[in-house]
């Protein structure tokens, strides 16, 4: 696993002092950006789309990327954490792939620097996916001769029917499934009829009381930094909130159970704000139901503070307005099965 | 569970009279019906589709109706048997939901007479979707507040969130997934060129050789009966073929598992052929992997023929002309969940 610099509070002097004024704001670019070699193409972004709608690359043929990340909801399964093959039960909550495309590393420890290396993760994951292993995947898929003629399309003659391709042609796809048109870009942009009053207020509010000093830049998740470069925060910071044990939220240490570092204990990459209105249940456990309760969670864990219940109303309407609308997507018509490729 | 009156070999004698002209062959209608008390309309189909999608209506969250009748596939899920909540095994294999609005009687065994009485079976079912009962689903739906706009939009006013809407909108949805257009309805329609020789070869085999005594009517699947009346035979009727055992033919008594008649023994709705290139594995049971072994067995077991590879091949090369094109659907967007509608 390849683990990227690391930046943490070390920059939030920085960012925070343009939180008084209105650069602060930025609206999502409408294009994600995509690395050099895997510049983003249609053919590309067909063949991910029924990679990304294919069960037949889980061992028992039932769990896709679709599952978990399921493009008719948030962009995650509405549980409080997934569940793979055999029922087995993950132990986070899946984060949305809406707009994951601008996040600069994935994972909720941020493991992967990149959509490309990401989606190598899941297949392999003993109770996601429980493929034994990568060419297991790419064995896979290549005893579905109808996929061919798509590798083909997107990458050209030859033996391309590899696991970078398969993740090359999934992160193309993801990188089409973003929101940049919310009523928060809008009003960013100009249309200042785009946000209610109380979202205004709101917005205010998560300036002022310091929800802005992790949940920055246009994906409320931390300032801008190079791909594979991770915005990481230690949650809890504030260990006798009476949240922590409610929510049970050290039962899990974050960041440090991939690099073993004391240092990365409880550290976690601060997760995006949008579309929190279509990913409840909240948090990397999935204990917070609902997003009031999640405002009030992270104002007493992350910033000391009780807010009043107006501000956590202001505050859930400027959330709101971070939500939607979700593109369009098209099913897609997936190659025939032989009929041996799966054992009963 | 209603049973209707039974039609079976009795039938066949008048029906294969008809063989030797070409009223025979039927091309699939362009609509599919509606009983009198579901007329098909614009919003019961979006309601239905978002319901169809909403793995929500199972007792984990992880099963819909389009997880066993995958839409990306043909409209089953190319598993021997289904995978329900749980990681539970179902014991036959997912029947198509293509065009299952055209069969007179739904399930391998014909035990729902409606398209409208199949879509409550699954959701309570222990091993499928595992709800504890038809008011647990109804409950359920009604704690997602976002569906009640679109409830209202397809049935009006009042009390509408009920499990006979929710079949009902389903079931209009599922009207909608149908494949008029293969080029075997084409052919039929006029369209000379729209088959291979090979594959007019393989009509002419599939006539001559017997298969059309059961496998008749636009669906490949009988007779045209009244709803509600299914048309069923017994399989296998050599029982001294050698597939019998092979492939474990007769461990499931299909439908006198559900009537505990005796003469139901073995008894199996004579299931469509279109969209078979869609949808190994074959048989009830998915133990048949490829189409030609699926022509092979039938031949041997039903007809008592040991059919020439050179027949096979012409068969197959003619089933393959009653697949597809599946029409493209656009994924619903689902109604925002409450984050306390699933326990962890």
């Amino acid at each position: 696993m390849k683990l990227k610099a690391v930046v943490t509070a070390t920059i939030l002097a920085a960012s925070t002092a343009f939180a008084s004024n209105d650069s602060v704001w930025q609206a999502l670019p409408e294009v994600a950006p995509a690395p050099a070699d895997n510049p983003t193409t249609q053919e590309k972004i067909e063949l991910g789309r029924m990679l990304y709608f294919d069960p037949r690359l889980s061992s028992t043929g039932t769990v896709s990327c679709f599952s978990c990340h399921n493009l008719a909801e948030g962009g995650d399964d509405h549980r409080p954490t997934s569940v793979g093959v055999h029922g087995q039960k993950g132990g986070r909550n899946a984060p949305t792939v809406w707009n994951a495309a601008f996040l600069s590393v994935q994972f909720w420890d941020g493991r992967a620097p990149t959509l490309e290396e990401q989606a190598k993760g899941p297949p392999v994951n003993p109770i996601e996916m429980g493929m034994s292993d990568l060419e297991a995947v790419v064995e896979r898929v290549k005893r579905i001769p109808g996929y061919r003629p798509y590798f083909e399309a997107a990458f050209g003659k030859g033996d391309v029917i590899t696991i970078d391709n398969i993740a090359r042609a999934i992160a193309a796809y993801e990188r089409t499934l973003i929101t940049p048109d919310t009523p928060y870009d809008r009003y960013v942009k100009g249309d200042k009829s785009a946000l209610t009053e109380q979202q205004i207020r709101g917005m205010n509010t998560f300036r002022e009381v310091g929800c802005i000093s992790c949940h920055q830049g246009p994906m409320f998740a931390g300032p801008q930094l190079p791909m594979g470069t991770g915005f990481f925060m230690k949650f809890p910071t504030v260990p006798d909130s009476p949240y922590v044990a409610k929510y049970r939220l050290t039962e899990d240490k974050g960041r440090f159970e991939v690099t073993g570092d004391p240092a990365d204990e409880h550290m976690w990459r601060v997760p995006t704000l949008r579309n929190l209105v279509y990913t409840a249940p909240y948090m990397h456990n999935g204990a917070v139901k609902t997003l009031p309760e999640a405002v009030r969670v992270m104002a007493s864990t992350q910033l000391g503070l009780t807010l009043t219940e107006d501000q956590v109303n202001d505050i859930v309407a400027f959330l709101e307005a971070l939500s939607g609308p979700l593109p369009q997507q098209t099913v897609p018509q997936l190659p025939p099965t032989p009929g041996d490729l799966l054992d009963p």
